[in-house]
C-alpha cells in the first residue's frame, strides 16, 4: 500500500485533541473520516505529536497507507473537501516509503507558546494565546529558561498521567522573546513528556512576573517533583509548529 | 461633561457592524451598554469608521461624554469588565477636549485587507481573511493599484446604498504586498465611501488572477459606473487599523 505523509494545520479550540477519544471529536478522527470517503481501506492516521484538547498545530505531521496511488495535490484537495467545515486543513501531501513513520521517524519536534501580555481582554486571539495581565520580564524568562537545556529528569514538568517510560528528555531549545505585547516561547526537542512545554511555560511565567527568582526554575527541575511545577499554562497558547525527519 | 477618546479592538465576525441596527448586536451597542453600567448618563459613542458586519478593527476610535472624571486605566478596565464576554476590547482611553470628535476630527483612516492565497481551506484565519485559491500576482496588483491614487470620482467603487453626498474622495495609499501566502492591501484616505476598500480589493483580485489587464482597473474607475466594479471582496478580510487626528 502506498504511504503518504500529511502536513496538517488545525485550530484545536473545538476538539478533544489529536487522538481519538470517547468524549468528543478528535483531529485524527476528522482526517480518518475524510480519508475513508476517498478510500474505504484507509484506517489509521498516525501523528507526530499527540496534542491535547485546545492545542493548535500549524505543521502537525501524520502518515497514512492508501490502496491506490494519488497525485499529491489531488489527494490534498480531496481530503480537504471531505474535512469541511472543520477547522482542520491538509497543507501538503507527499509520497513516502513504508519505512517512514510520522511518530517514530521524527528527529525533532518544535513548539511555539504564545502569551499576550496586556490588560485588555483578548478578541482575535481568544482561545489562541494565554492572556497574562501582570507585566512579564521576557529577558529574565529567557535567562532562566536556558538552565533547563540539555538532558535532564523532567519529572517536575511532566503531567501526572504521562505514560512515557522514562522522565529523561533532552531539551534543545527554550527561547523566550518579546514581540510587541506578545511573548513567544519556542521549544525544541526530539521528544517531549506529556504537558512538558505547558509546565515549563507556566513556571517561566512565575519568573517573568517576579514571583520566582530565576534560580528557582532550575531548583524546581532538580527537585524532580511534580509538586514543584509552578503552574501548567493553558492549552490555548500552544502550537505544534514543526517536525523534523 | 468630561470627554474620553476610546481605542477599540474587535473581531467583527459575530456582529452586525459598528453601528446600532435592529437586526442584531452592534459593536457600538456593546460599548454603550457597558458604559451605561458605569455611568447611567452616558448615551452615545461615536466611532471614526462605520465598519460593516464582519469587518474587524485593531484600532477603531470612538468618543464618549461621561458625568465624572475617571483615571484612564481604571476607565479602560471597568468598560472591559462590563463588555465581557464579547470579542470587543478597549485598548486605551484618553481624556480629550470637547472639541474632539472621533468621526469629524479624523484626518486619515487606515485599513488593511488580508487575502490568504493558497489551496487549503482556512483554519485559524476563517472569518478573518479572504481565501483566494488561484495564484495572485501581487506585483501586478500593486502596480495597477497606483493608478487609483489621488482625487477621483469613485462611483465605480462605491456601494449603491452609500449615503455620502459626493463620490469624490482622495486616495492617499493603496499598497499591495505579499507576505508568504498572504497578500496585504493597505489603504489610507481622509475618508472612504461605503464599501470602497472592499470594492477596490475585489477589482484588484481580478488583476492579480489575470482576469483583468492592469489598465482595466483605471478604466473601471474612469467609467464612474458601479456596474464596472469587478466584485466586492468579503467583509472578513477587512481591518480598520488606525485613525489619525
Amino acid at each position: 500500500m502506498p504511504r503518504y505523509k500529511l502536513l496538517i494545520e488545525y485550530d484545536g479550540s473545538d476538539y478533544v485533541g489529536w487522538q481519538r477519544q470517547a468524549n468528543g471529536l478528535a483531529v485524527q478522527e476528522i482526517i480518518e473520516t475524510a480519508l475513508k470517503k476517498l478510500d474505504p481501506g484507509a484506517c489509521f492516521v498516525r501523528g507526530a505529536g499527540r496534542t491535547d484538547a485546545g492545542v493548535h498545530a500549524s505543521a502537525q505531521v501524520g502518515h497514512v497507507d492508501l490502496n491506490k496511488v494519488w497525485r499529491t495535490d489531488t489527494l490534498r484537495d480531496a481530503i480537504n473537501a471531505h474535512i469541511k467545515p472543520e477547522k482542520v486543513a491538509i497543507l501538503a501531501t507527499e509520497a513516502v516509503s513504508d519505512e517512514f513513520d510520522a511518530r517514530f521517524s521524527a528527529k525533532a519536534r518544535h513548539y511555539l507558546y504564545r502569551i499576550i501580555n496586556r490588560r485588555p481582554p483578548l478578541t482575535f486571539e481568544l482561545g489562541r494565546a494565554w492572556l497574562v495581565k501582570r507585566p512579564l520580564d521576557a529577558e529574565a524568562m529567557h535567562e532562566a529558561a536556558q538552565t533547563l537545556l540539555g538532558m535532564h529528569d523532567f519529572s517536575t514538568f511532566r503531567d501526572s498521567e504521562c505514560q512515557a517510560e522514562s522522565p529523561i528528555r533532552t531539551l534543545d531549545r527554550l527561547d523566550v522573546s518579546r514581540v510587541g505585547d506578545e511573548i513567544h516561547i519556542r521549544s525544541s526537542a526530539r521528544a517531549f513528556l506529556h504537558r512538558q512545554v505547558r509546565s515549563m511555560v507556566g513556571s517561566l511565567e512565575h519568573v517573568g512576573s517576579g514571583k520566582w527568582r530565576k534560580a528557582q526554575l532550575r531548583e524546581a527541575l532538580e527537585a524532580k517533583d511534580r509538586a514543584r511545577c509552578g503552574q501548567v499554562a493553558p492549552a490555548a497558547g500552544l502550537y505544534l509548529v514543526g517536525v523534523d525527519y
